[in-house]
């Protein structure tokens, strides 16, 4: 955890409630860092289902692997995570400790390890000893409280100077339910997924199918659509959690996706995955500036979000973000090394309202001063529109900054 | 031009020899600069033939559109080359800079039009004045020196530390031929090409369809194998000039690629791409450390050189190398992330002759000790077996560093 915080951190955070069904217990393992928690122990209801998607990594963790296997059941209990240690690329070992994990979760919970979900953040290569940490679930298990949501999201951050956490209350039929969720990221982040982390839960009733198709195309435009530095972790994790407890005051079990009465719930879960995954960006590592990448004209939606990657993930864009300075010239660049159908004698490109670039070259109603003034913000729009086309995608991302290189010049040692 | 020269840059420079054919003039225009040169006129003998291969970006300079339509030609005459503005991205007015500046050329040096070459590097959107230079093209066509290539080095420089040189005399037949080349890079370098500008003259007698496939052959392994941040420029050019003169001198003339007699020469002028491609990456903004990466065992050795340029492009590496920190778990994020086959329990990877990860997991005889000496090089050698193939690659790129960011995020203002 750095000490310093974000100047993108939230003013204020909200108040989280408790999700029926779920209680929480976070815990000092000492797995790596010192004088805070790093473990994190979430208690399902019988009955949960549970939704996941994961890094497409070719070298996934451990725990990710462990995770796929068991989201066959569509059943979940306890989801296990620690901070300060990914328990990637740790062979044998590395599933041993998921394995010895789960056995341990499971007893605690008096359940089946294959209910079992667990997810680790930190270094990777290490091996994790789970005799640090295992022998404290069944007294988390059994001491976890509905009201600790902050903590949660407090014992899952690694290089994160903030917490994120969302909420929202939402009708289905006639019943409100709550969703709640917990994001970390800070560096290695990049799609396909987005963040090293993140699962909400809701007391809503809605079964593992459902879930899963509500999850899948809810990150596209959210987790799928956010970079810090173009670099896919091994880790990265988002899962959904349904306890079903809001059943019992009325709300109608959801067995179909297409059942009209999901509508706002979904929307309230997008809307949600979007804020989880804006917060990510916004406390990317060494980051000073939020900045929103619009793609518009192009050949089509794939082809534009590739443009927009291109230039969310170029370096000489976001420093010169960073170094507040208008430089549309690197957008062009961006935009012809992405290899997609591009034209330049058609390209136009805004910062802000401001247009510098039209029909391939300088805007020649541009003003220096009114742009230098709008690169003092914190959030920062670029558009560029490619004029061939009908396609369109938005990216976020944030600058990159001297503390982002620090940062990772010396997180290992 | 920085202050402060590279550590990376070499300790002597070679001298430049004449090559026959060739005269250079230099000159203090003021496009950008001032005190310094940052015009380049290259003059060749009538007979020169010419071969070049650009940037793949998609919003390509006016100069390289040029340089492409001149080249069905196969000829040259002369070469302009400017640095501090680009001449990209300036639509209409691009055009007309390059005609005007290529009409000037033809007429000091009593030539066509299209035996005219361009270049330019800099500033990207910002209308390059001709008038600004082109008055000047005659008296340098005229008192162009055959001794004045560092001169030339020197004039193209725009953020690089150190002028890139490198010659080479070598039998064509019984004769001696002699190379030259000279390069800038600096930033904004990525396959393909990987450096913004280099030109390379000989005296040989080549044929120019010989000479564009020794040139398309030779960049493959040298200038399209370095990368210093991922971001292709609008503007790469590398051309290849060959004036013929050594004919006189009994040098036998090479008209099919074929020609055995052309096997040292082939070899002499891959050898000198790779010395430029390396001293662009030696020069890369705020380089500290040069690092070469080699991925073996890959599918195919297209799959390897993929592998290969997503662990060099990744900045999470090339930070962990800028902090000296054998940090080989961003090897695997890396590997992972690029979306080609592996397998992770196959993996093994080395920094130099340390072998850190075997079998998909942390090498049991694993000594930081040795590697943590090792990694305070200036020279980094990883190397990644994928274990699935018989594909190899190798490129090579710089560490990214506090400087490049400095550097890049006030290179405009």
């Amino acid at each position: 955890m750095s000490t310093t915080v974000s100047p993108l951190a939230p003013k204020k955070y909200p108040k989280m409630p408790a999700v029926e069904g779920v209680r929480i217990a976070t815990a000092e393992a000492g797995i790596k860092y010192k004088n805070r928690t790093d473990l994190l122990a979430m208690v399902f209801d019988p009955g949960t289902t549970v939704a996941g998607v994961f890094t497409r990594s070719k070298c996934p963790s451990a725990p990710v692997d462990l995770c796929r296997q068991n989201l066959g059941q569509g059943k979940a209990r306890v989801l296990v995570v620690n901070s300060g240690n990914a328990n990637a690329f740790t062979g044998k070992k590395g599933r041993e400790t998921t394995s010895t994990t789960a056995q341990a979760a499971a007893k605690a919970a008096g359940c089946a390890s294959d209910e079992i979900f667990l997810a680790s953040t930190g270094v990777i290569g290490e091996p994790l000893d789970p005799g640090k940490y295992s022998h404290l679930l069944a007294g988390m298990v059994k001491d976890a409280r509905p009201d600790q949501w902050t903590e949660a999201a407090k014992a899952i951050m690694t290089t994160d100077t903030f917490p994120k956490v969302v909420t929202a209350t939402v009708k289905l039929g006639d019943t409100d339910v709550t969703l709640n969720g917990i994001a970390k990221g800070a560096g290695m982040i990049a799609p396909d997924m987005a963040t090293m982390l993140s699962f909400v839960a809701t007391d809503a009733p809605i079964a593992a199918p459902v879930l899963q198709e509500l999850l899948s195309k809810g990150t596209a435009k959210t987790f799928n659509a956010v970079t810090v530095d173009s670099d896919t972790s091994t880790s990265d994790t988002l899962l959904l959690f349904a306890t079903g407890a809001a059943a019992k005051r009325g709300a109608p079990v959801i067995a179909d996706a297409k059942d009209t009465r999901l509508g706002v719930f979904r929307r309230a879960l997008n809307k949600m995955l979007k804020q989880l995954a804006l917060q990510v960006v916004r406390d990317g590592e060494g980051a000073r500036k939020q900045i929103e990448v619009t793609v518009t004209g192009a050949k089509s939606a794939r082809s534009a979000k590739r443009v927009a990657l291109s230039i969310a993930n170029s370096p000489l864009v976001k420093t010169a973000v960073a170094g507040e300075d208008a430089n549309w010239g690197r957008v062009v660049m961006a935009v012809g090394k992405a290899g997609e159908p591009a034209d330049r004698d058609r390209l136009s490109i805004w910062f802000g309202d401001n247009r510098l670039a039209v029909d391939g070259e300088r805007d020649p109603a541009y003003s220096e001063q009114a742009t230098s003034t709008y690169m003092k913000r914190d959030s920062i729009v670029i558009r560029a529109d490619l004029g061939i086309g009908r396609g369109k995608a938005t990216v976020w991302t944030c600058d990159l900054t001297k503390e982002y290189v620090a940062i990772n010049g010396d997180y290992r040692s």
